[in-house]
């Protein structure tokens, strides 16, 4: 007899990963079948005529085929050529052999190097982990911190699923707490507490909180203070921290910036919270979602834990070279001065700017349609609007009517966590202008149809 | 607090994952001060002077920075031109996009082109997944299989440890079956049998059975009638099986041919066992470790349930595209007649024939050894000799005083599992002909020395 649904454990079943559920699933097989979609559940930049930056992809197709160097002189710049060239002689055997588990050491150290000149804080090439995207590196910390069905893990809500996909399947506890939607999805001591207590109440040991800043997908960006007490909460309950910093480069509001979990940690001096921050290739302006680079750092973890750590990453061996080098190029870009610097800068600005016209665009658009309300998109690469609904339906069934419909595809709130009696939608900014005004178009004549 | 280790669950804890254990990781630490390491641990041709094959970089090398068609012209063969116009299209926003998470549709059709060349059998596009290398593949599979603690798995002895790391790691039961070292290292239905029913009788539900196929440790090639009687088995037993059938081109001995499951199950017309096979770019001829890129085809398995892997997969989004490209150029390689097949044959045809002049210069060389006895090398990339040790010495502290004295890194047979008893080692049979003769005359004074 074949394996039978019935046989499946109920981790695997209980899984959910709402950002390619139903709805996305549904839309591609619309597609399939011939019917135009626009995917707005989820980051793709580059399936939204986002062009990849020509710097990493130079440094790239050199490391891939090195002939080009001889064969092709003259193609490439010289700043191109001079790191593949250390790029090859970095990972001693280029593209196709195995590196260690945690990555190249060059790139690792390259990595150290970045934080240190972003936070002027010190690092410890020991203590990153080159990893397949972000993703992987999440699901890494996490295996390690869930060692039982009673550890919990907060989580805010709304999430990216990844969390709650990953606590579920390592049959961990979910323990979420609340974004306040009415202050522009700020995070709260208060909701924090309230969360914390719920759980111990019910016998669930705490291990570790995650917090996603910029907010995926909220877009909201933490400020010093806040992410201060999110140290000191986490140091008075023994909590782990799992920073996810992918949106770091998409900030959008003039007067906000981008803070580290890293950076207020060192400068608070504080040694007794252990953290995980991640970050990847796949966002900012880069968007190489495709080539799935990205980095975990670690601090305040001790060595006898970190050999754990090495030994999960290191049963499928290593992440891909090829995302690892993605990731060398994002963390040394060309330098001002250098042959690619001025094609390279001009790129990156154009994407960010096109990303905060979007941001602001669509946010406007949403917010003209009766019935829909979206706060600010300080950051990341979302929308999360708050919907009004008729009595007694979902905002799953909300979202599959809008695809059949319109062709357009997003995710239910229910998928990334919301407050009982709201309903939500995500959907990315990152359509071209054009297409957002075809979006907002058709959402709203569809919103108002809806009964 | 920090996290400690005394925190760590036991499945982390338990988990070994021996090729890269104690003995690698002190050869790593003795390469960072200075010492010359052979690495021998691990199959990873591309760090022992194995080129890349130019057909696939090229490729890759055009679909990384496409613009190299219109500035070097010229440069690359016009058959290498028209893949990487076919890849890019076919995957839609070529490198940098999320695919779907089953992998790019053009790719996994190829793959099932290749399947169906190569078997003569019918394929499904909807039933191949494509996966960073194959160690993901069987992690997937083996996530679906194992639903409870009771779950057992069977799993060679000796085996690749990535099948006892991971059912440990997923907290499933390791059901070891022996292989006969005496008969080449030969499966048999009474080995099989015996093993079903110790676990059973102790309370196990195996769910699943490996095979290795040709062998890693081992190097064994099964035939036809071996792999029909591992069916007839799994059917008698309600279990599925999973084929890893990752050196299907490593085969050395004239007579000798692969033979894969499907091919095997379809022509019994069994439709009752569900089967999960893995390849991957990272052996063969190809080497291209590096790129993690690999594929699993799935058969007999009810449509709810490849819902469900299919899930699994969506997490963590994607296999990395440009191993899904590798995928493609392994299964469909140049043509005769096409301007790439010459160099590519050449290519193909020199690792290969360098290959199994290696894997019989190291079992010779070995066998001459007192003390050291080693089956002929059928497949795969590696040697496990069987090795005599001094009463109260394990394998372990033999391979960990073999690098300290003569800086040659194997892994001890005890990572990969033998008979009580029975100690062995295992080593790649990738050094080129001169390193590999070091490699035995270190070998051999320091195995007439060790006491």
């Amino acid at each position: 007899m074949t394996i039978r649904f019935d046989q499946l454990g109920s981790a695997v079943l209980r899984t959910e990963y709402a950002v390619r559920g139903p709805v996305p699933t549904r839309a591609q097989q619309l597609e399939r079948e011939g019917r135009e979609i626009i995917f707005c559940n989820i980051g793709n930049p580059q399936a939204f005529e986002q062009k990849p930056l020509t710097y990493p992809r130079q440094v790239l197709a050199l490391c891939q085929y090195p002939g080009l160097m001889t064969e092709a002189p003259g193609i490439f710049p010289e700043d191109v050529i001079a790191t593949a060239r250390a790029v090859l002689e970095g990972t001693r055997y280029g593209l196709g052999a195995y590196s260690d588990s945690t990555g190249v050491r060059f790139i690792r150290e390259a990595v150290g190097a970045f934080i240190q000149e972003r936070d002027g804080i010190e690092t410890n090439a020991e203590a990153i982990y080159l990893t397949d995207g972000a993703s992987k590196g999440v699901q890494g910390a996490l295996r390690l911190l869930i060692s039982g069905p009673q550890d919990g893990i907060m989580i805010p809500l709304p999430q990216y699923p990844l969390y709650s996909a990953t606590v579920t399947l390592y049959e961990g506890q979910q323990v979420g707490y609340y974004l306040d939607e009415g202050h522009d999805w700020k995070l709260s001591r208060e909701m924090l507490d309230e969360s914390l207590k719920q759980a111990t109440d019910s016998g669930i040991k705490v291990r570790a909180i995650c917090v996603i800043n910029p907010g995926n997908p909220t877009g909201a960006v933490l400020d010093c203070a806040n992410i201060s007490m999110v140290i000191d909460f986490a140091r008075e309950h023994d909590l782990a921290i799992l920073a996810d910093e992918v949106y770091q480069e998409n900030v959008y509001l003039q007067g906000d910036r981008f803070l580290s979990f890293a950076k207020v940690m060192v400068e608070k001096g504080e040694r007794d919270v252990s953290l995980f921050s991640f970050h990847s290739c796949s966002k900012g302006f880069l968007g190489e979602c495709g080539l799935r680079g990205g980095y975990m750092e670690v601090r305040n973890i001790p060595p006898d834990v970190l050999a754990q750590l090495t030994k999960l990453q290191s049963v499928a061996l290593c992440a891909n070279l090829t995302g690892q080098v993605a990731t060398y190029c994002m963390v040394r870009p060309p330098k001002p001065g250098e042959p690619s610097y001025p094609l390279y800068a001009q790129e990156r600005d154009s994407v960010l700017g096109e990303l905060r016209k979007r941001a602001v665009l669509l946010a406007e658009g949403l917010n003209r349609i009766p019935g829909i309300q979206c706060n600010v998109v300080a950051g990341a690469m979302y929308a999360f609007p708050r919907i009004t609904l008729p009595a007694g339906r979902t905002d799953l069934e909300y979202c599959m009517a809008l695809l059949e419909r319109t062709g357009i595809c997003v995710v239910p709130g229910s998928g990334f966590g919301q407050l009982p009696g709201t309903a939500h939608f995500r959907t990315t900014i990152l359509p071209p202008t054009d297409k957002i005004r075809v979006v907002v178009e058709r959402l709203s004549a569809f919103h108002a149809s809806y009964r």
